[in-house]
């Protein structure tokens, strides 16, 4: 017997409806691209997205279609992601940090029809462009007075293209399970992966994160969103935004701490969103001012494990929240936000910062565990680790084309490639990627508690664990460490600092001095290349 | 072109799943039937719901069946839904307060083939069995030391029933858009009307009350929910506290001032909700005894309009925000709720109970229009009132059986019965009933306003407008009233008072003194009695 209730799909456009119908007035400011600050509301998002969706609608895009972003946060871009979405395309956002024969891969595989690009971005596209055979048409995003001189084939102002219609357009509809957006994934081996979207995906995810627990989103804040919508979504607040009708401070193309600030500062934001970089910019710049956070409640840090010193700063020096958090691109890319449970919520100083450290809990509608190699669940300790899987209706199920399909199992878990354990209290803790884990004599070792150890030496600026071949137990950990300048520590320094700290069994074997460690465009350390570069090193206990 | 996101149905097993994993140390507090004051956890709860579906499951019930409750709200009835929902079948919950032949028409028309009922209820469903053909078994929500004597066939003690199986289930998995629950609507007029809850509107309701421009739950609340559940779902507290892992209180079969007063004590909630009759006699309780409410945040106030007085005692004398809200049966319940919007949020005393005097505005996942008769939508202007029309995923899209299709139409609107003006701010107000309502001369005049008006006058205790036959305006308004013991005022006192505080139209052409004005057995003013009582009615303008 069926539920006799309303068929009512989650299309995210009824996301900007909602935003428009009760939160019209509400406004949206944007660091433009070329300079001034741009004042807009829902109410026009809303009529601007219309105006993009029966605009693509002429130019012959519907159903299916990818049509490509290259932009940083600008409420143009919001509309034009609605605008897309609205006339059942799909928004793909491409990252312009990525080398660009990536990205050139990237529009080939998703075979992009269209692409909505700032002015910062034309040299860059002008670039690969060509090598695009999908590619029929660029909009420019800014006005005719705006618009530059460009080799681009087909290129048209945003403004004078959006001009040709009025907007008088409805929303089409189709199926909630519909694609509605595309991001993919460089990892750092292989080829990108494409993570799709659906319209259900994405309004569950706004849902899921707008919840107390999660970010707390209310129509009274103001959320500067600094990741940026290229990144996993800005992690999903271009829908929970307009959703719960919170103002948006978009930041363009400018993530100093003194540009962030003034962002801070003069919107009086209370919510904000970005990896641990921007905020230690942000930090320093407080510092070296002496300026404060009066209106700021909140920040979500994610992307990668966030420093205690960060924490602690802004809680301590600002009486700011921090919301530790993980997540992924395949996850929309909520996973787990380290908000505080009532039996911790009393805890002060250190012990509150050891919770505030792990990277949380997932919300209602994520489900993880942790297994071992067999896909046996592991116990909620807060030692055993072990690879960390996921479920939930804002989970990739595949990858686009059918890459990757080892991850995904058939009970629907995915495989997050994160190694973590889990404690009583259902706290995550990230301890490593599964292919950097160190299996010695079949046990575990996680190189990040190595590399984090050994870069509280004195002496040490960067250290990374790779596993290097043993004859006795298979691997056995090599850490490379790259010395700060000036200082000349030995291995005996190093080990002897990390001695104590650590199991016995998990002590790295030698210590290797080098110049550089080799980072990905996105700032990671490339493990594979290291694991490369000592391929045939022989420890000194083989 | 589908999204690749996972097959992740919305089931409400997955609420009480996640709040076993997350929150299983988290309390559930009951005062029981037999007396004492019970508590379990959301891991007892889960565990003792997979039971109460694998013991169902061995008697032969499953999918789609219909299985009632008669109960108060405690940790049992909580887990009785689980259990039932879990297996495939519909919870159904009976409300005891109907007339007793209401109920056996509720359960025939329902085929209800079991029922879990509380020691309360033993007599009167001893004296409505016999007419209910479906049912086969009658579960008593009890122990075996505490079950009566009973002339009811096949009824057992339902701990004893529980411990003939050891919990070693899975839960069932179908669609999400199965059914459920099941509540009937119980309308002045005609027979009852069955609303089918699906386990998707559930789930969905759950989320959108959580949201912090709704109710705002988290897992450091504590819920009290006074309402019952079988008053439409406790407004979804049944389902959103399991979902954020909320600290849930129930109270049982007392809902008297010192009762509740006790439990929002010793128990610390942060958070309640109930109709304003409950909130007129703790505040009563409070005043007499001079206690504070040290721990209440917020309340909810909804069921029927919220006497302005208790909003502001609630407010200025013990710091507790009210939320008035409204909703319907057919929505799961919640329609809107008024939490303040920025452009509100800083009004203060009698500029601020002037916006939460309003039912509020809905939220994401709720859309609401008002129409004229000819379904043409009115303005937004806080003055047009028409018939107030409702969409969304938990929202109702028949009622079970067919009845009452004239109020669903093609393009999905449910239109509620209410009357209502909607401000330019977009916050909704009821201003009466649609059968209530008063057409002069095509014109509508709000009965409810008419009402709130003549009651001002210091010597009526009651007051009832309906329209009466015109030969020119077809009807205009007749004033019934219930005079004060030992006053005695005059159709001109009244008049007199009335003149000037509404349009001249809408002033009544006459008033009738009664001695009493019928109600139903939920105490609403029964309009239909009253307007046959004064079919004949010869107005002295006519």
């Amino acid at each position: 017997m069926l539920g006799l209730m309303q068929e009512w799909p989650l299309l995210c456009h009824k996301l900007i409806d909602n935003a428009e119908r009760q939160h019209g007035v509400r406004e949206i400011v944007s660091r433009s691209i070329e300079g001034p600050i741009v004042r807009t509301t829902y109410a026009d998002i809303h009529r601007r997205s219309l105006k993009v969706a029966q605009r693509l609608e002429r130019d012959g895009y519907g159903l299916g279609d990818r049509i490509a972003t290259l932009a940083w946060n600008t409420a143009r871009h919001l509309e034009a992601w609605y605008g897309i979405m609205g006339v059942g395309a799909i928004y793909h956002t491409l990252n312009p940090r990525l080398f660009p024969e990536q990205i050139v891969w990237i529009m080939n595989h998703a075979e992009d029809k269209a692409v909505f690009v700032d002015l910062t971005f034309i040299p860059l596209l002008e670039k690969i462009a060509g090598a695009v055979k999908s590619l029929k048409k660029v909009i420019v995003l800014a006005d005719k007075a705006h618009m530059p001189q460009t080799t681009l084939p087909n290129a048209v102002a945003y403004e004078e293209w959006l001009d040709e219609v009025d907007g008088d357009f409805a929303w089409k509809t189709f199926d909630e399970g519909t694609a509605a957006g595309m991001c993919y994934t460089s990892g750092t081996t292989g080829d990108p992966k494409g993570v799709v979207y659906s319209h259900r995906s994405n309004v569950l995810h706004a849902m899921i994160a707008a919840m107390p627990d999660a970010m707390g989103l209310s129509s009274r804040d103001t959320v500067l969103p600094v990741v940026p919508m290229f990144h996993a979504n800005a992690w999903g607040l271009g829908q929970s935004g307009p959703m719960v009708g919170a103002k948006l401070v978009m930041p363009g193309c400018k993530m100093d701490g003194a540009s962030i600030y003034e962002l801070l500062d003069t919107e009086k934001v209370t919510f904000s969103a970005a990896v641990p970089t921007v905020w230690m910019m942000l930090l320093q710049y407080l510092e070296e001012t002496g300026k404060k956070l009066p209106y700021l409640n909140k920040v979500v840090i994610g992307g990668s494990s966030c420093p205690r010193a960060i924490m602690s700063k802004f809680q301590d020096n600002y009486d700011v929240q921090v919301i530790h958090a993980w997540g992924m691109t395949e996850m929309s890319p909520l996973g787990t936000l380290c908000t505080l449970k009532p039996e911790y919520a009393g805890l002060q100083g250190e012990a509150r910062l050891d919770v505030k450290q792990k990277q949380g809990y997932p919300p209602f509608g994520v489900e993880m565990k942790v297994t071992d190699d067999e896909n046996n669940p592991q116990p909620w300790d807060g030692k055993t680790f072990g690879r960390l899987k996921v479920r939930g209706p804002a989970v990739a199920r595949a990858y686009y084309g059918g890459a990757g399909a080892e991850q995904f199992d058939a009970d629907g878990w995915f495989d997050t490639g994160d190694v973590a354990h889990i404690d009583a209290g259902g706290y995550m803790q990230i301890t490593d990627r599964a292919k950097d884990v160190i299996k010695s004599g079949g046990e575990w070792i996680s190189t990040i508690d190595l590399e984090n150890l050994a870069v509280g030496h004195p002496d040490v600026a960067e250290a990374a664990a790779i596993g290097v071949h043993h004859s006795k137990w298979g691997e056995r950990p090599l850490l490379v460490v790259v010395a700060k300048p000036g200082k000349e520590p030995t291995k005996a320094d190093i080990l002897g600092f990390m001695d104590g700290k650590v199991a016995k069994w998990w002590m790295p074997d030698d210590v290797a001095f080098v110049g550089e460690i080799p980072h990905t465009a996105t700032g990671k350390i490339q493990k594979t290349t290291l694991r490369q570069q000592f391929r045939d090193y022989r420890l000194p206990t083989d």
